[in-house]
């Protein structure tokens, strides 16, 4: 019996026809595309061709507004640096409280280091934004505004075209990380006020170590990693040529399947939800109203994560209890803590992500095993209570 | 009839066994290592194997002093950026005229928007470092010097050692970008003063979009990138696994090639120098007396770089007029430009970089095809400077 991975949020299995699309680019046409010579310029072509497949997954409305980098976190974090160079007198940055860490990190960093004024807004016990708080902290001195399109752990989407319309109102830019919405949601932003935008190969069926950052046509930029002139001198080093194919063929995929696969995942997410809540003492973390199709947050009462994900483990089905980025620690996850769930709810996290490749039958198997291991949990746990 | 490639300082074809080591972590080994589950712990092991064998190629004390990046410009830049956060009191930069672009245009930058006072030391005509100007340049408010280990278009090769010592007794850090340096010569970092030290696998028959930064123990170190907690927190975004596994496998089959390798391939390098040179009309660039196995840099009485490289190319023979990362400029080589030269120099240089899957034809067919095409440019040119 196979592995049941339920963890496309953290990372996702890369595509057959993504491996396929790079491998020529390794040994045949390796060359730089910065070189003269014939093998730079066959490659110079290819990569063309993955950065217009990247636009059409964003609905950009120029091949030229996708900048090649090594992933969100250097997206999200080229695009606040950025910002900040390029807004004179404008020295705040206004973002929320439950973004990723490349975003939190990085103001964090620019707090401490450089006495930026951060604003980090937050968000109710359904995971959504204080529209109103979002409002009354931009000015003439915020710089950039940046939310998440999607949450990684709860799936709730921002409204980010809102959110993007009351940045420009105050004259700032407004970036969005939709490292997990790319390929998820459908995406027009040629019709959008975005300015900037993160993706991140991995999360899409695409390589790691290769995302973009979208920057629209007239916006002002300025490189976080300076060296050759590559990306339009937007981003210095030699371009990882077999990650952008197959981050371009990983793009043309997404757009492909993601008007059947959007309502087959959502579909498959509800059943595996619905038969979760049926076991009794669970409840969904995150806005369910608004959310994308593949996530699940659940909080198990009398029940803690680990010992859960253990189990789970054992019986072939992997899922995280957050953010990958954030394991390890013992702490629960910062986007439950900010949602100010009860403390109960909040060590009995867990993240359940589906994805083009999961089956019903993946969806059955984890039902199954969901009704042996929660009665189990839940009589331990009842049982160290009253001893 | 193959291509002869003579273009490896630009970037190196990938070895087939790294394409094999690194295949398995696309599709069946594919977890994010922060992920907790068995398909992530599987993936953390590989990574700290691949550490191991970046520690071996370059002779570094301890695994963890190896920091994975997306390749030579972003450790570069970090190994900067981060002597300055870390030096207090100091906000001086020492470095050559020489260096990649990583490097001049990261100063450059650092000078204008942080008022960074950068000293740029020359070399002579030989493309040897002005070593009393280095000294001089040193004081209490240098925070680094960072010197390459050996230049990218004419293999020169600087005292690193000797100038990590000169950097410590001032009180500085020593950065080197090793860019060309590792894989072709050997390094036992552990015996030297060299702080921090800048790789890049695609220069080394590994994968593009993945490099390291050696950061010696106890050296302090703030990172460039801020998100999750990856690298010992010194380098946030997810692990880039199949191109780590790749690095590492590279770095292995290098240090496994180098004795012999380098021995032959100089000995490859010679013939075809000494080759060319006998044609006449031409000279070597850079010190042949300290200089990369692979690398020749000539410079060609009245003949231009361009119509010689179209020709070459025309006969099957890639090869560049300087670093990748310039071309497409018509300038002359900042590196030789620094250097000096005549500004006929300037204009016929033609750089042939070697690998180990350089073969004895290749050579043949190279001098075959430059006693052809030389005389012929040399005859046009008398001809458009008499009419």
């Amino acid at each position: 019996m196979g592995l049941v991975y339920l963890d496309n949020n953290a990372t996702t299995r890369t595509d057959v026809a993504v491996i396929e699309a790079m491998l020529p680019y390794f040994r045949e046409v390796f060359g730089n595309p910065s070189s003269t010579h014939a093998l730079g310029a066959d490659v110079g072509g290819a990569v063309r061709q993955a950065r217009r497949q990247v636009q059409a997954l964003l609905g950009a409305a120029h091949d030229h507004e996708v900048v090649f980098t090594s992933g969100g976190t250097e997206s999200d974090n080229a695009a606040l640096l950025s910002a900040l160079e390029t807004q004179a007198g404008r020295d705040e940055i206004v973002t929320t409280t439950v973004e990723h860490p490349a975003i939190l990190q990085c103001v964090e960093h620019l707090q401490q280091s450089r006495g930026i004024r951060v604003h980090r807004i937050g968000v109710d016990a359904g995971g959504r934004l204080d529209m109103g708080a979002f409002r009354a902290a931009l000015g003439p001195r915020t710089a950039v505004a940046s939310a998440m399109w999607a949450n990684n752990e709860t799936g709730t989407i921002f409204p980010v075209e809102e959110l993007a319309a009351l940045a420009h109102a105050a004259g700032a830019l407004f970036h969005t990380d939709a490292v997990q919405a790319a390929g998820r949601l459908p995406m027009a932003l040629k019709g959008t006020e975005i300015d900037m935008l993160s993706l991140s190969g991995h999360k899409l069926h695409g390589p790691k170590g290769i995302g973009a950052l979208y920057v629209r046509k007239g916006v002002p930029f300025r490189p976080l990693l300076r060296g050759g002139r590559q990306e339009r001198g937007r981003r210095g080093g030699t371009e990882n040529v077999p990650a952008i194919i197959g981050l371009g063929k990983a793009a043309e995929l997404a757009a492909q399947h993601l008007p059947a696969e959007r309502t087959r995942v959502a579909a498959l997410r509800d059943r595996l939800e619905q038969g979760i809540l049926r076991l009794g003492g669970s409840r969904v973390n995150g806005d369910t109203a608004r959310r994308l199709p593949n996530t699940s947050n659940l909080a198990f009462d009398h029940i803690d994560s680990e010992a859960l994900l253990l189990r789970l483990g054992r019986a072939g089905i992997a899922a995280s209890s957050g953010a990958a980025c954030a394991s390890g620690s013992t702490e629960p996850s910062h986007v439950l803590r900010a949602m100010d769930l009860p403390e109960v709810a909040l060590h009995g996290a867990l993240r359940l992500s589906l994805s083009r490749e999961t089956t019903p039958e993946d969806i059955d198997r984890t039902l199954a095993a969901m009704a042996e291991i929660l009665p189990t949990l839940r009589a331990q746990a009842l049982q160290a209570l009253a001893g």
